[in-house]
């Protein structure tokens, strides 16, 4: 590869950049903050789809699908949800188009002004909620469990593939419960269902905790998150469950009778993850020479090239190469032979390291002689020569060995990378250099908004296991409940 | 079940309307023309996705994702295109709404007025060959063969749930080639998809032909497509396969090298269904008691409800009802076991009957003694009491046998509602019957103009089986080159 492209230690920011263009994830299109995904990175996210799907099915929710516009006056229905979100938004305010006099093209025809303009919707609390208020009656027709993948809009001024764009796919699960009790429970559950997709598909482990008020979903009565740690040190929320209280119930009049015939406002929840979970798994894991992906998610799992000069040695090595390829198959692990002749070797093995397969077959004229084949792995561009006999074995083994060894590299960084901090002068010195920071915190949203205004770094969670602990304010020298996680986040 | 639904014969329209609501499958939102799509008729929507979705990947096709948004100036680059879409669509003006002074809610900031028009997509056609340009140089590069599944909007007046409404989700297929003929025989292979998936999922037996000229999709040099006929005689078209010459790569300026180094213009095709095709669905099955769902594409395939009186008789029917979860389960078929007590068995036979679920199990204490259940089958609504031993058997074929019949009750009804017609007084006297007429044609745009002006039939497709045989126009006496689908149409 003769193109020279930014490592992570000389600019980490253009070469994430640079690795999703060269990876072949997604672009940028000609439409304003908008993204294209490419094949694949669909192929990666429609991984994380179906899991997930099945996760939301196997606890009991069932996908549904809601309009794409809002009518403006429903964003205002709930307070603080209009101040969070009806600020910058797509917003369509007519319906038709028409030729222009001049023959120019086209232009918006002027008589088709909408009565009430749309919002592109930014989230769908506001729309949802409208519909419940005619599915709920009596305390029978609760819970309600529903999720929707979709597309959402919020009009970014700085956008980065994945991470931040205007439009984003993502999943909304929308909930509906009798009981304060209950919601709260449903709220943890899918917190938890994000945490063991975080850690166990996509290899990257994540603190589970609570957003302080000022970090709130705007409408929430309490946001729980998971916040994971890339490789620059900076934090990224990667997923949020929000117990909303009886908030959108109270602002869309949902009431249900309960058993004696009483009638009171519904409890509900709402909890998202987006592609920017595709932002976060590139960060995680990979490296200076590409994408690096945990074989959970990989599309292609397994890939081989063959090397040879005649075409004879090239028959033999395909009809081993059908053969590990059916032997594979039955593992249930997918696998992409390479023998197109366009391309050279070094070619290959340099597109599939860019493209994060987790492992390399590689079988070449002698290793043919010797019933062998050479296995290289992503995670560690480490190489083996490996018997061919028993190769299927070997492989699920190894794609084992290197989701686990992606999740322990993922959790040393991530330890080695989080300090407990007393002062707030080494805090300052100290909070450029990366990494997440557990300090005591006065509880106050002056004391949040003041450490962000000095530092750019903000409170990440309050984590659910290290509330114990008394002390001190590390601004304020003020008593402190527990220590909360501060960085500065993506 | 007290309420009184309409029937087909009374009031078609109306028994439509009805019949969506009952089987709880979507409903109307707040925001004009566009609708909620509920958990049971997504779970449908989801089986045919689930099922096209392996489909296009078999036949070699990859998934992507494009921006929702189309620059307004994107539109005009395709002359006829622009005359399609861009008339009835929804326009993004502003991106940002601000806090009214008078505190009376938000109102559109009128600073932050875009200084191009963006365009919710009717179909991607423009902004993905907008992107194509990018990827295509050469014939190495080629074919590409996407598929998007999206929703789209199309600003409609007068909107039908399902059949016509202002947002739907489709896929939609764009592929490019370096051949003329390549691409032909990509957009007649999707064809064949779209109709085998018909037949043999939907059990809805459809016709393939090409479109004439003026029935074609905005920019295609021809589509081909697919109609179905409803039970009210009705045509309706199901999915079409267009191929685009080089339409939008002269518009967009995408050109490959081919192998000699000489540049050309790119080929393309385009393909899709929507969430129409549940509307087809449910008009090509569907009785006066509510919604028949073939088999293939059921959410639960088999309901089973326990009659009792006692609660040791309701232990004893749950054991046996468990252990026929468990065969069924191996056997892939999905079973929902309703043992609420809060319904009586009545109700509960009532309500799968409107939602179509193709076999229904009840048992009580007689049949519990006797080691035997009673088998209801939605489609014929007939009831057999069948051994318990070998229930798991008898269940497999007879959801097989339902899913054959519906596809052979639908090619009778459609046979006798097909007819061919050489005059056209009797043609003007017939078509308000319904039914698919088949007659000769001109090959005029002006004969095709009249007989829609004076009876609303349209040509629903020139068939591609039906070609051969010459005649004289029904109309005109003129020659013609063969007999043509005229029908009215939804």
């Amino acid at each position: 590869m003769s193109q020279k492209y930014a490592t992570r230690a000389e600019d980490y920011s253009k070469w994430y950049n640079e690795l999703v263009y060269r990876a072949d994830l997604a672009e940028h299109s000609d439409v304003r903050g908008c993204m294209v995904i490419k094949p694949y990175g669909y192929a990666i996210w429609e991984k994380m789809k179906e899991i997930l799907d099945k996760k939301f099915k196997e606890t009991g929710h069932s996908n549904a699908y809601f309009p794409l516009f809002i009518p403006k006056s429903y964003l205002s229905k709930e307070a603080s949800h209009v101040d969070g979100f009806a600020k910058e938004c797509a917003v369509v305010t007519h319906y038709r188009l028409k030729n222009a006099e001049d023959g120019s093209g086209v232009i918006v025809d002027p008589t088709a002004k909408l009565e009430e303009e749309l919002i592109v919707r930014p989230t769908s609390e506001t729309i949802i909620w409208n519909s419940y208020k005619n599915w709920i009656q009596s305390y029978r027709d609760l819970p309600i469990l529903i999720n929707q993948w979709a597309n959402v809009v919020r009009w970014e001024m700085r956008t980065r593939l994945f991470l931040r764009t205007a439009e984003f796919l993502w999943q909304e699960g929308h909930t509906a419960h009798a009981t304060k009790e209950e919601a709260i429970k449903e709220a943890e559950l899918m917190l938890d269902v994000y945490a063991d997709f975080a850690e166990n598909y996509m290899a990257m482990p994540v603190l589970k905790g609570r957003k302080t008020e000022s970090e709130r979903f705007a409408g929430a009565a309490d946001t729980l998150c998971i916040e994971a740690m890339m490789q620059d040190g900076k934090a990224l929320q990667a997923g949020t469950s929000h117990f909303l209280g009886q908030n959108f119930a109270k602002a869309f009049d949902v009431k249900f009778a309960d058993k004696e015939g009483k009638l009171e406002y519904v409890w509900a929840t709402s909890w998202g993850v987006s592609t920017r979970l595709m932002g976060a798994l590139i960060m995680t894991h990979s490296d200076d020479e590409g994408l690096v992906l945990p074989p959970a998610l990989a599309p292609i799992q397994v890939v081989a090239v063959p090397i040879h000069r005649t075409d004879e040695e090239l028959a033999a090595i395909n009809a081993k190469m059908t053969e590990l390829s059916e032997d594979l198959k039955k593992r249930g692990i997918s696998f992409k032979y390479d023998n197109d002749d366009n391309r050279r070797p070094g070619w290959k093995f340099a597109e599939y390291e860019s493209k994060g397969v987790p492992v390399r077959v590689a079988m070449g004229p002698r290793d043919l002689e010797n019933g062998k084949a050479e296995i290289a792995r992503r995670d560690m561009k480490t190489k083996e020569i490996v018997d061919f006999d028993g190769l299927g074995d070997y492989i699920e083994n190894l794609l084992n060995e290197i989701q686990q060894n992606l999740l322990n590299k993922s959790m040393v960084y991530r330890t080695e990378n989080t300090r407990t901090i007393d002062s707030y002068e080494e805090f300052k010195k100290e909070i450029d250099k990366g990494g997440f920071f557990l300090a005591h915190w006065d509880g106050t949203a002056e004391t949040e908004a003041k450490v962000k205004e000095e530092t750019q770094a903000t409170i990440r969670c309050i984590p659910f296991d290290s509330n114990e602990q008394q002390g001190k304010c590390m601004v304020t020298g003020k008593p402190s409940k527990g220590r909360v996680v501060f960085a500065k986040a993506y």
